[in-house]
């Protein structure tokens, strides 16, 4: 089965959640500064799940960059984890319409969490063009610990929300913080580079 | 007729009546856990048509993926497949809304059906690389036989869920669990990967 | 510029356009029969946008497949044709909302026309690899002397409507009508399929 | 990093955004010809903000047609550009609903300055085939000046409009009208086809 299909699918919910999180905003009915400010919550809400969401299409996307056929178990994990994906929008509306409450930010940290776990058994269920790789075995080792202690925070401060609201907010804001701060080092982004480079062009890499 | 933009339009249509589906889920009025609880409802009928609308989206897929050319009848019959596809969220709303009145749970089933129906149509009138295969033929016998059997349990879910309203959630349920138990065994989906290879490399199967 | 986004872009329009026309059933407060009763007329609306955009779609999908690159003045004019279509949701839900009141009616027929407007000045602009042969002329005046027909059709409905409620309907209607009419002969579907092949594989038509 | 991806994910975001703004069309509740003159200014603002997406889009689409592999910041400033463009349903809504309020008006402007630092940030870091060529350079400095006028221009809209409400108006009409006063003369456009043929074929623009 290719992936063609299955990248555009994904990449379909994706962008319509991300776009259907505009909806939760609602046109204030006060004036002047004071309409700027009362969309204010809804707006941090907006733009904290709007990183969510992003972080998990880019972890989406160089997951099936490096890979050539998908299987149909790989295609089932794929379902559920957008599954999850769907349900942010509700979350962030929750979260949006009522800051305080903990409904809101214990789904979207919980959402979050699921995702990974059905994503990182998508991943495992697939055969990648780099996993043979001896180099790139370390790289792919922390990146997975990261990812298991991400979905252990998530779920985590799902629970805790319900004691202490910030701890929803806490879970998806430290993930957006963390895939940034993993991102920034050059090293490691050349590293990724050569990786899919090597991807397109066969095996290159940890070849002396 | 080339079948890549047909595809991209299906897909479009399957993530974008997917991710509507989202918007059946109403922020609760209520407090704490009574707020998990009121959800869970519509957050159950959510889940059942999520997994109907991947199985029509699998089944779609694996059609289209064994096919070069789309004829003009073929796009006809896939518009209308589409059709039925688009009001799912409609009956899905109805469904979580109002779980205990037929008409939400009777257009479930009715919609499976009728998607079914036309997009078998879709399947008669496209010639597929695999179609000349001994081999599979009997594979895609079996497969027909238990798609015209779904046809048919679906509609008559859909009728008698004017009697007894769960009828009408058994129609899509059963459907996604023949689905998903029809993929488990390995040997059906190691059977299923040399059509979809064979499909893109040439005819290489049963052939000795 | 390649044409590839431009179709991948256009199809998310026409997709999106179709599955937002289900918004405009609301969920209805009576019971049993009566409820599907009372949600026909909105019913009847859907099915007949859909058709309406499913002949949208396909005469898009068909100018473009016959085409290599895309001048910047086709892109504008495919924006343009976009726009109308990005109106059809609003035009539905004033039908279906209000049946009775012209504006519904009559915007549809107008949103069409000024889409058909919008599409041929698309196709002119652009070069098609089948407007080089002989035997492809005359099936093209044709289908061009039928699509500007219909605008001029579609535009007096929109007129009429105003005076004759039903008049705004028989437009769309008539265009779906005329649309499946004139694809159901087995020659011009022929005809049709040569030439995307033609398209394809060089020009072979009309060659001795 | 393949750019294909990209493209998909973000045609899908334009694509929705450019159809959820028909959703801030409301049916009016008069009849007749007042019904059309109701809607009249919700229309202005519709066809405004398309206009201006459809401008963001042929820009973003011009900018990746150029481009080869699309580095991890790239990738990251794409998402920040998306996230300015998700905002405009709401920014328009506001306008909508309530045309004399600057909120909705400096919003537009805002977002669009705010979208242009972003895709200028990406464009920077990503290395197109044409930026070498010398006889390119002129035409680009010419755009890039441009591009950042209209940013000035529309942050001051942005802030304007607190004051003068019609300057937010005035910041996204001038940035569509400025897009289609560049795009005319027919010299731009053939040189413009030009660096589109050398993208795809090799660097043949100013080699003598």
């Amino acid at each position: 089965m290719n992936k063609n299909r299955v990248e555009l699918f994904s990449d379909g919910v994706f962008a319509i959640v991300l776009t259907l999180l505009v909806l939760n905003l609602k046109v204030p009915s006060s004036h002047g500064i004071a309409a700027v400010l009362s969309i204010g919550p809804a707006l941090a809400v907006h733009a904290t799940v709007f990183g969510l969401v992003g972080v998990m299409w880019i972890a989406h996307h160089g997951a099936l960059a490096r890979v050539d056929r998908i299987s149909q178990r790989a295609l089932l994990f794929n379902l559920l984890a957008l599954f999850w994906v769907t349900l942010l929008p509700f979350a962030a509306e929750n979260a949006a319409d009522r800051p305080a409450e903990p409904l809101g930010p214990s789904m979207l940290a919980f959402c979050y969490g699921a995702f990974m776990v059905s994503f990182l058994a998508m991943r495992l269920s697939m055969h990648s063009t780099i996993d043979d790789h001896a180099a790139m075995k370390a790289w792919r080792r922390t990146r997975q610990r990261i990812a298991r202690s991400l979905v252990v925070w998530n779920f985590a401060c799902a629970v805790l929300a319900w004691w202490w609201i910030w701890a929803g907010y806490a879970g998806p804001i430290a993930t957006v913080a963390v895939f940034l701060a993993l991102r920034s080092p050059p090293e490691a982004e050349h590293d990724f580079d050569q990786v899919a480079f090597a991807g397109s062009e066969g095996p290159s890499i940890g070849t002396p």
